[in-house]
């Protein structure tokens, strides 16, 4: 249990260092905190935006025939229109097989520090690589996903325009930044919670800025803090009390990634913007309910028996972190040709 | 063979008919056999559209909620962005099922004088109620469909809006006539080919025109004529040749609707509007070359043999029928809440 010592220690001096904040009011102390999510996209290093390159990622974030089965795509599991997530404990990919963990959402996810519960992608670019490949998700090969992209001239000509200049664009690298630029854009600003940064008073009721002053003082905010509220951080699931092994479910987290002891059962802090509208909760998608999710936070990340009336109070507050949804115009896919791949069942 | 040569005799007094309209240069004669799609959605008799409940059918018709699994919705065997079907050669459903049979375009469907490859459906209301419940589709129950809709208060204000003073609003049949009305805007106007029909004689190349008179001279215009290019009658799929065992598989059409030995391996003709989208073709969805249809159908259909040139010919005027595809805005869709059915997988 040392591991849990040292961070438990940390976890002391970081509230120690919070509770200086306590100084100013309840709207300075959050903006020490967190940040509100900005009106557009970030610029990515190395993969810099142009219309047509966001175009052509939307395309490819909602075409099916970018999985063997041409069944399912990047939406069929990060659903732009339920949260950027799929109401899935975990989700289902390939030949209806259930995958090891909880989709997380896409939108902001381009303010995380790394991508996947267990932070194995370095950012949204690599993130596309992996579920085009994964056997339990759209079980394809970057060779396929090439050839049913070339197979079509009207992506030949949307890679052309997107990466100019370049000999051989329709390539598996170019997919991936097309998509991530889009991915980029999926972003929630304007949320409640949001307008109480920017100074509106009014946009959290009483309730809510308890909810917020609880969050803050109980320590939700070390780990669920900046402009996500999250994915800045690795921390144990299990902090100082062991979660059931129902929730659990045996994975033991960035251990798989890193293979360090003290690794075990660390996960990426996820996001919690937009949390109402992602059930269910965890890496194991096994608990539906947001109040009975900061319960089990409470007390598993910071040895605290939350009441029902704080349970209650945080859950309301967090229930102000829905922002403006992205407008996403469903994109024409190209017609297919007789040299495009059929489906595979298999 | 007595019902195919009463079939042979009304399809050669058809072509005397049509022969008649010869007289006529090239548009003329199209503009006796086709109609343009028009710009809006027509009026549909008892089930007027508003914009709230037109709104409220796109939600229902992306909201995989409507599944059991909570993984399939309208939109993934009628993928507006995949000329409106799923590139499948029969629809995979619930728990990875292959359906019976290749999805129709929802694109331009309410001019269909009914629904379904059978017809046995009266109008796109009573074909929506159809897959929701299909065991091999999305496996779900009205019932739970209603329940569904109801645990959502964001469903619920829609409802209310949608059919106004109703006492009950979250219905299945409201759930139905909302998709429908959505369904209706579903077009795709100003085709190269309606630009021509419209007077824009330079729309279409002169090999597109030679494809174009081929289709009328031919007799494929008998069945797939009108503003959808087929959807108004039911025809004996082999009136004079049988297509292969193959292709039939062995599907008896609209005799399991009617019962009627006439009916057997009868099939309402589908649209050909935006046939470039859509393969592979035919109810069984084995055959996957545009070019390769037309010759079947030039044996089965009209027993003629089509030279190579005049199958290019045609299936290049096909190509004209593409249309501006619908703009569709991806609904934000409805929180759920703890009152939601889970998803069901099994």
């Amino acid at each position: 249990m040392k591991r849990k010592s040292l961070w438990a220690s940390v976890f002391i001096a970081t509230l120690l260092v919070v509770s200086h904040l306590y100084a100013g009011g309840l709207e300075e102390r959050a903006n020490k905190t967190f940040k509100p999510i900005p009106e557009s996209a970030p610029a990515l290093e190395g993969n810099p935006a142009t219309p047509v390159k966001v175009e052509l990622g939307k395309m490819l974030y909602f075409d099916p025939r970018l999985s063997a089965s041409a069944l399912i795509s990047c939406n069929t599991c990060h659903n732009v229109g339920m949260g950027g997530a799929d109401y899935q404990e975990t989700s289902v990919g390939h030949g209806w097989q259930k995958g090891p963990r909880n989709a997380p959402t896409v939108l902001n996810s381009v303010f995380n520090i790394a991508q996947f519960w267990d932070g194995r992608a370095k950012d949204l670019m690599e993130q596309a690589k992996g579920p085009v490949q994964a056997s339990v998700e759209m079980n394809n090969t970057p060779e396929q996903v090439v050839k049913t992209l070339k197979s079509m001239p009207g992506y030949v000509r949307m890679f052309k325009e997107a990466f100019p200049g370049e000999k051989d664009p329709v390539n598996f690298d170019n997919m991936a930044k097309a998509i991530e630029v889009f991915e980029a854009t999926l972003l929630t600003p304007n949320s409640r919670f949001d307008r109480f940064l920017k100074g509106d008073g009014d946009a959290l009721s009483k309730t809510e800025k308890e909810g917020l002053g609880l969050f803050m003082d109980k320590g939700c905010s070390i780990c669920h803090g900046g402009v996500n509220m999250g994915g800045q951080g690795y921390y144990p699931f299990g902090v100082v009390e062991r979660p059931s092994d129902e929730i659990l479910q045996g994975d033991k987290g960035r251990f798989k990634v890193t293979r360090l002891k003290s690794d075990e059962y660390v996960f990426k802090a996820p996001s919690l913007r937009n949390i109402e509208l992602t059930p269910p909760y965890f890496h194991s998608g096994k608990v539906w309910s947001l109040e009975e999710a900061v319960r089990i936070m409470g007390s598993a990340q910071l040895g605290v028996k939350l009441t029902q009336a704080e349970v209650e109070k945080i859950a309301a507050f967090l229930r102000t972190t829905t922002g403006v949804q992205p407008k996403v115009e469903y994109p024409v896919l190209p017609a297919p040709t007789e040299g495009t791949p059929k489906p595979r069942l298999d």
